[in-house]
């Protein structure tokens, strides 16, 4: 087991801030050996670890940001759902991203249930209670892929057709429910943005086995497809028009993907337990080479808990509290987020291609677990938001004072905006 | 004034954590006006502030890490004295400098106070009642003089003669008292290491104006000669013998240094919080590289944020707690401070280089703010414990498990060993 | 086709020296073409691409460094042989790996033939022959399988016999012959270095089929096992005692493993070029960062090209001058490859990564190049000589005069002895 | 001396490819060591090397770069030019940057006189007579002060009234003339930039001593002030009209500026040799740190000579090349340089912060040469052309086929243009 769990650790983002999340991370931790064991095979073959994923759902791991109200574990801090996040990615990093789909849904759907209007409450309680109840696998289905808008077209009748083609979407291999983003033709001059709640059974949903990414390979990140889909109105949720130019939703795009910190921050951790191990291995004073590329991979790793471990926090101050501007509030909560992300994006890789060079060519055969980590960290680059571009025009629009649309939602859907 | 302070922000060591650290940043918050428009001044001529520690004094600042029994403000936390170095820093990092001297004091003598012997509390209330009442300015006087071993030797009559040439004494312009780190040659195979505390009034004692720094002008950081001068045993902190391979002591030599981390935090602030108001001056879309650029700095300031607090707030944890092993508390605190260390060495600069490629030209004149950044920022790199090859040690064996001899104090001394 | 080949460009290492060069790089890129048409499905299989090399031998490059008096190309600038396999690399990485070992057997073997003892000049002629003739296809083996030491022991009839596993062979698929490094057990107190040519067809060859590398997987890197082969005593070549001590050697080392610098900068080449193709297809102003990051990408390949290329050229300078200490050339040789090498290693993963970044998401497919690229160029850091230890141990004793045995060979071989 | 120009080195750009190149390079090397006597003294006092300079005058070090022909040393090629600067930079830096200012108007002084019209050709070689006899020091004045637009505006007898400020004129105390920008009134709708020959005893002329750099102290940089000086018609050199967007041009600016890279590369090298040298000096094995930090000292100092030589070379092989296109031509001698110049604008200073690193507190004193070399290289970010904003701009307009004015002087023009 990764030494960042034995006991007393420098690691900031080891220990969770609430029992709740102790409680998450207990029940985590015991099926890390297991989730480890099946890493290898899976990243080979591609193959999505369905094992771990019942084992999930049977010690209520599945429940975890659900509240407990409605059968969850009640974990509502991103802080700690970050750290179950990483302990599950030292072990497996593709398993922990698609565990992140089911993690981040509880906790925005929790939002809704709290302080949407009351229909979204009615739709958030009762998919949660499926949560809860390990019922429920909901996937996120954010980005479009690149043939296809998505679109909600009224059917007349009050209810809505989804069409269009989902990619990226990972755990789908299990999804029972996918959440996808779409522009809602509402006859308005502008479309609004929308979230559908679709099962999978809905007839004209195809979910494809067309993974092939480099790394993340066991994570079921593939396309959905909805060919004309029947979209009951009490199933859609409905967010702003197009180009509102609404800050707010910085929120819940940060408590969305904030929490995959912890995914890359756990790769840092697992390349350099696998190097301090390697390197106790060796008979012999260690190399001056050796001695200073681990003191640099241990300072940076350090560095990172710190930094992901204050962005967390930072979120979670600033979700707790809505007694403020809600504009302001979105944007104080993603920029720390971006800081974040920009350094993790540089420092993780660092640390694993440092962890590369220490241990040498062995490390290079696939059967050696950092030629895994050093495809699967690279995924960091790409998590969304933001693209390293739109990063930079967020944060110096932010410092500079310059304006644009911070919504990046809302950009690419005027980009592919069809007329109405 | 920096933009740090101005209100909300995402800088995590802008908010003190303690009612008294709140009191104190308030209290230097104050005066950063005056400390900043002398900056320039008291840099090129390398003039010690003297005026500004007059205010520190008469606000009681310079008692602001003395316990409120003893007439302090009762400042204990390091996170919250770093804090008020930062924002001191931000003004002119030579006045931080020489302010944690006395800071530093307090810290380690409340330990004494409160932990040593009776004869060493008897010494440290004494030295704080004054320090408290504004009466003393405690420097430490670690590092000895290439020319020179720092001893104390037997009088005869109990007392000690100390003899011996400390250099990069700062604060020492104002000095009333110095705490110069000696080997006592008590008769015993083994020299130990000692700190006598020694009035600047004691016959013998001369403080250089010697200071001739690259950066740092102002801190007054001048060499102190003790020539054969008295000190009353009760005078004297006795510690480990040469070479006894005490981690414990580790623990009071991070609680010495570890807040001189503010200091060179607050000189990377003061560069970004300059360049964005260079930037925010200019009319017309920022260039790419300079957008660039921001989003960076900004991303490694709160990097260096949020590694600073980590490790001042792992610190405070383990200061705090007497409970287990001494020495491991020791190593414990030593090194995420150390991992803190590495980051800022790397980083600061770094932010600071930045800084100075998107303003320009103008920031390379003396006149500018930046190019005296450029030159304080320097000092980071030597700040004690450790050198970078120390460091660099140090973490390697920590991680690997090679055994060496932790306290650099010890290690310095038994090179330089006069032989009894 | 790569832009780096299209006409007048800016990079240093695109131009070959002598018209030998240039012949060959004709030679190569009229093949660019069909390599990279299946470099990605032999990325995938893991197929060597045999067919590439019948191309190879029918137009003659696998003659390429063989002595147009031997039936060759007369291509004897390492300048000129990495600026071919830079060509050749930008099309598949793999390909020019394996190219590498029959242009580097060319090169040395022609140093064997003008300048060793008379058997091994005709032990030389009559391997280079059959290379310019295109009927052999020589292997070095110099790196042993963990499990094993490989040893040439006296058969009692003036003849030897061979044992051991040899790991990272690369090109052995179509292997003809193998330069099997071993340790000699003459009868004296200590082994002496030998390198033995074995054909394929030599009873107890087996060439294994267990290339499992992260990248650089069309390469045929597999492991090759001597089980008691029959090695004529002319078909030996004879090194020194193990241990000796003989820095000319490093010149030998150094000819035999340079060029492979323009297989590494030929995969930054490809992802800058694929890159600018992605960002030039891009309608509208390109972004900030991605402006920035460009810049970038091209300084630092420009850097990489100038570096590689002064290298290289430093190394035929020496390469030529046989006049002076032969210890000194090799130090000399050595000296200048390394600190290229350590470089490339730096900035090499540096410009992929940068190419990732800006590219997107869609470069994680592994259907894309850069998902190639960056487990291709990952490799580099692992090319012998030195790992990064032992080049930190080099370079610093030759900066700072320590002593050590430069040559890595007996060092392996000194710490694998066995007792004679 | 610095080791590199001790014998053999490994250094690219120790050596000059021409005879009259090795030639001035034994010139300067002569009178390293005086130079580097008063380097200390010159910089702590801000004073000007003039007994250098007069030294330099008489050894016909200030003609270098004059053609034979007109009384100079004859050294044409820039690689020449930046390996003289560079012996000299080991030495002093601020040296090195005035000399730089009566090279750079040699070598672009020789290209009016060879291919300029008739008029040009006479002031071109009546200057460089001067020049070459030793009589002549001509400093160019690029740089508007921003109080100013430097004009020149008809006197209604064919002649000029030249008025305005410029700034950043380095080897201003022992200039005898001034290349003095600007842009002249025509009449015509669009202002043209114009180069003004004033000689320094013109009336109007005010040289002030007014530099106050963080570093380069000794390189008199400071203000020159013309006061409505006439300026004959016969003494101007006219240039394209503002916003010509002439490519062509780059190729002069390439020329004038290139060298200076020799500079800081220079500056680099003696941090790098007195690091060693310090080490050297240490008894025991060197720690860990330092081993691995002096590898990669070494190693990017030897990518720096690399990289600076390539750029050199490339821009020596355009410069001699007059056959084709002209603005091609000047875009394929600027692309290098900028790729060069953000390489060293980064690596220089890595040098010698890590140099400052392994050297320890004692470098940080002013005393000592670290702490001279840390401020003088900065000034490498803001050598022209370009500032980080433009290169950025100018290379990726390049690399993606964006549109833009790439000469920084007409830009700078039509942003102060008056209107006429």
């Amino acid at each position: 087991m990764s030494t960042y769990l034995a006991g007393n650790t420098p690691w900031p983002l080891s220990v969770p801030v609430t029992p709740e999340g102790r409680r998450l991370l207990d029940l985590v931790a015991g099926q890390l050996p297991e989730i480890a064991a099946s890493a290898a095979d899976n990243d080979r073959d591609g193959t999505f670890p369905y094992a771990t994923f019942e084992r999930f759902r049977d010690s209520g791991v599945m429940g975890a940001t659900v509240p407990a109200e409605l059968g969850g574990l009640g974990v509502s801090r991103l802080y700690d759902v970050a750290a179950a996040l990483l302990a599950v990615s030292t072990a497996d990093a593709s398993t922990a991203l698609a565990l992140h789909m089911q993690f981040s849904r509880g906790l925005t759907l929790t939002y809704e249930w709290r302080h949407a209007e009351p229909g979204a409450q009615v739709l958030a309680e009762g998919l949660m209670r499926e949560m809860g109840a390990g019922k429920a696998a909901v996937c996120g289905a954010a980005k479009d892929h690149p043939s296809s808008t998505t679109t909600l077209v009224p059917d007349g009748t009050g209810d809505w057709i989804l069409s269009g083609r989902k990619t990226l979407v990972s755990m789908a291999p299990i999804g029972t429910h996918f959440v996808a983003h779409a522009s809602a033709l509402t006859g308005a001059r502008t479309p609004r943005l929308a979230a559908p709640i679709v099962p999978r059974d809905t007839p004209g949903v195809t979910v494809l086995d067309n993974w092939q990414g480099l790394g993340m390979r066991a994570s079921g990140t593939v396309d959905v497809i909805f060919d004309e889909c029947h979209v009951p109105d009490r199933n859609v949720f409905v967010r702003d028009p197009v180009g509102a130019r609404n800050d707010a939703v910085l929120a819940g795009q940060t408590v969305s993907s904030i929490t995959m910190l912890g995914i890359y921050l756990g790769i840092a951790q697992a390349a350099r337990d696998s190097t301090v191990e390697t390197l106790r291995g060796k008979s012999g004073e260690p190399p001056a080479g050796a001695r200073t590329l681990i003191s640099h991979i241990d300072a940076n790793l350090y560095t990172l808990h710190a930094t992901v471990a204050a962005a967390l926090t930072n979120a979670d101050t600033y979700s707790a509290d809505l007694s403020g501007d809600m504009d302001e509030r979105g944007r104080r909560m993603m920029l720390p987020y971006q800081y974040a992300k920009l350094t993790i994006n540089e420092l993780a890789p660092a640390i694993v291609n440092d962890c590369l060079a220490v241990t040498g060519s062995r490390a290079y055969a696939t059967t050696h677990d950092l030629s895994r980590l050093y495809r699967d960290v690279r995924a960091g680059t790409f998590m969304q938001p933001y693209t390293y571009s739109d990063a930079v025009n967020f944060l110096s629009a932010q410092t500079l004072g310059l304006d644009q649309d911070n919504n990046y939602m809302s950009v690419r859907a005027a980009k592919s905006a069809p007329t109405t």
